[in-house]
């Protein structure tokens, strides 16, 4: 085990798409617990879209990452050292404590996993916030039923994979939107989905019409931009938009409402055809809901009717660049890094 | 009593906004009630902004009215005659029968009113669709809370008049924005509002600051265009687009996806504020909960907390250059003709 603690704080904030420069890797002594904390070992740490948020200063629904602090990020670790009742050195612990090797940290921000359940990467992943995401936001907005299409965007990432076995779960037609013919091979081979366009086709209004000959009841949305702009006119009566994040306008638009942010489809379909256009963060109520959603995911695994796909990077020191991939979708599958 | 029919038929389908000639004036017998129907003499007939939409044969929620047919639209009269059980001549009644003096109206589509409870034009205004629809699209979606912001557009018209009186009960403040000082005096000082805005000021965004300085919670949206604009940044996190109508462009974008409608906001602050825009056509699910809606209006109106203003058009014949007002702006409060 290494002995000193790693550390990717932020440097400055960004203009438009990160650069390595904007992060700085530094070495620090390994932290002492103090009275009433743990100590957490990183294994694995999370790389997320949401993070871009973090990294600006603009108005959002969470406080940014001060320059000169540590990363925000999920990580799957386990405990070290402990002078915190109920934990234990060995225990395989989730939580939220960044993009560091070894950090202090509070029970009430960490949670107890079996290792032997699954693959402890996968706490960051399908069992994680990216799966926890897809099954808050298709139960709470998307209610997708039996014979209803489904079209997920990024779906072969972290949550588009989730969303879219849920929808066959369910009994939807589902359709992907991935970048690239590799990544539609997959989403159609390994998940099951019942097709899966290139969001890179310069025709991809006309790939959806012939994909969903029934037009589209749940539209799981993820990028915004262009497959935005070709998905809304398709969505049916009491169609369902479950707005889940826009990454392609992240680093052109980090306010998303400030001028030069691109602009969004008319709104008039929305009364004719009664849409519901629902925006949802999965930290306002997922947490709680963490253990119904693991149990389900869990049967759902063991039964073999939930896959997934992880983009592994090793060495803590190469996540600012594999972040800075994900934006550009260079990723294939849920990135993680696996923490020397 | 005329011993004609008089009816109003749609003549052409218009194109932008309708003229005079796009309906034709026809008198005809009075028809005979075959078995089980009902024979109504119509002393009201409601104008709406829906009707733009039934006059154009662009995709819609509804059928449009065939050429040559009589324009569609609610009623309230008094039954002539009867071939059905439970209706006698003198009965008063409401149903959609239309722009036409008389008609024979099969009873399930008729609802009995009591004439003594309120006066029978408000059975088309606050105690009729558009009540019901302030009232249906404020409990399923506005849903606002004691102490929030409510922004209600068209606020002088037939259900932004009740969509903001709902709020002002419910404990919000409310803010309506209307077109021109005499509207906006009505506003306020009839409807009790606490403030509302002229649409036809240029610093419409710098008002809406000064009027809501906590931000905006819940917006009843009847119009769109450059209000919308105004409006949409304004939402507070977990805010509310009730999406009743868009009148600015009912004539400029029929099938307001159809190329050529003006865009609309970047969707990106849904995610990041955890926005739910959401349409709605009273007729979906209203009328099973009529009932309830007119007894909790009653009960508002007896104590003093529901107030409306009316503006009658006198004669059958000046329905459409009145209806062409109403899409122009033109009328102050509820527009009902009365039917000669």
């Amino acid at each position: 085990m290494a002995e000193t603690n790693l550390q990717i704080l932020l440097r400055r904030r960004p203009q438009g798409m990160p650069a390595p420069d904007d992060f700085e890797i530094v070495e620090t002594p390994v932290p002492e617990p103090a009275e009433g904390e743990v100590l957490v070992r990183a294994r694995y740490l999370s790389l997320d879209p949401y993070m871009r948020g973090r990294m600006s200063d603009a108005k959002s629904y969470a406080k940014p990452v001060e320059l000169g602090a540590v990363m925000e990020g999920q990580t799957a670790g386990e405990v070290v050292a402990s002078r915190a009742p109920g934990f234990a050195p060995g225990d395989t612990v989730l939580g939220g404590y960044g993009w560091q090797r070894f950090s202090c940290v509070r029970p009430e921000r960490l949670f107890k996993v079996d290792p032997q359940e699954a693959p402890l990467s996968t706490s960051l992943g399908v069992l994680g916030m990216p799966g926890l995401t897809a099954w808050v936001g298709l139960e709470d907005i998307g209610q997708p039923k039996a014979g209803e299409t489904l079209v997920v965007s990024a779906a072969s990432g972290a949550v588009g994979q989730v969303a879219g076995q849920i929808g066959k779960i369910r009994g939807c037609r589902v359709v992907g939107i991935a970048g690239g013919p590799r990544k539609c091979a997959f989403v159609t081979q390994e998940l099951g989905f019942d097709a899966c366009l290139d969001h890179h086709a310069d025709d991809l209004a006309a790939q959806l019409d012939r994909a969903c000959p029934d037009g589209i009841d749940v539209y799981w949305e993820n990028v915004g931009g262009p497959v935005q702009a070709a998905v809304f006119p398709r969505l049916n009566d009491f169609g369902r938009m479950v707005m889940c994040g826009m990454i392609a306008q992240y680093n052109v638009a980090p306010g998303a409402d400030a001028a030069g942010a691109p602009p969004g489809p008319n709104l008039g379909p929305v009364v004719r055809k009664r849409l519901r256009i629902q925006g949802f963060i999965v930290s306002d109520t997922g947490w709680p809901r963490y253990p119904a959603f693991r149990r389900q995911m869990l049967g759902w695994i063991r039964e073999g009717r939930m896959k997934w796909r992880e983009d592994v990077v090793q060495g803590l020191r190469n996540a600012p660049e594999a972040f800075i991939g994900l934006l550009q979708g260079r990723n294939f599958g849920k990135l993680v890094v696996a923490v020397d």
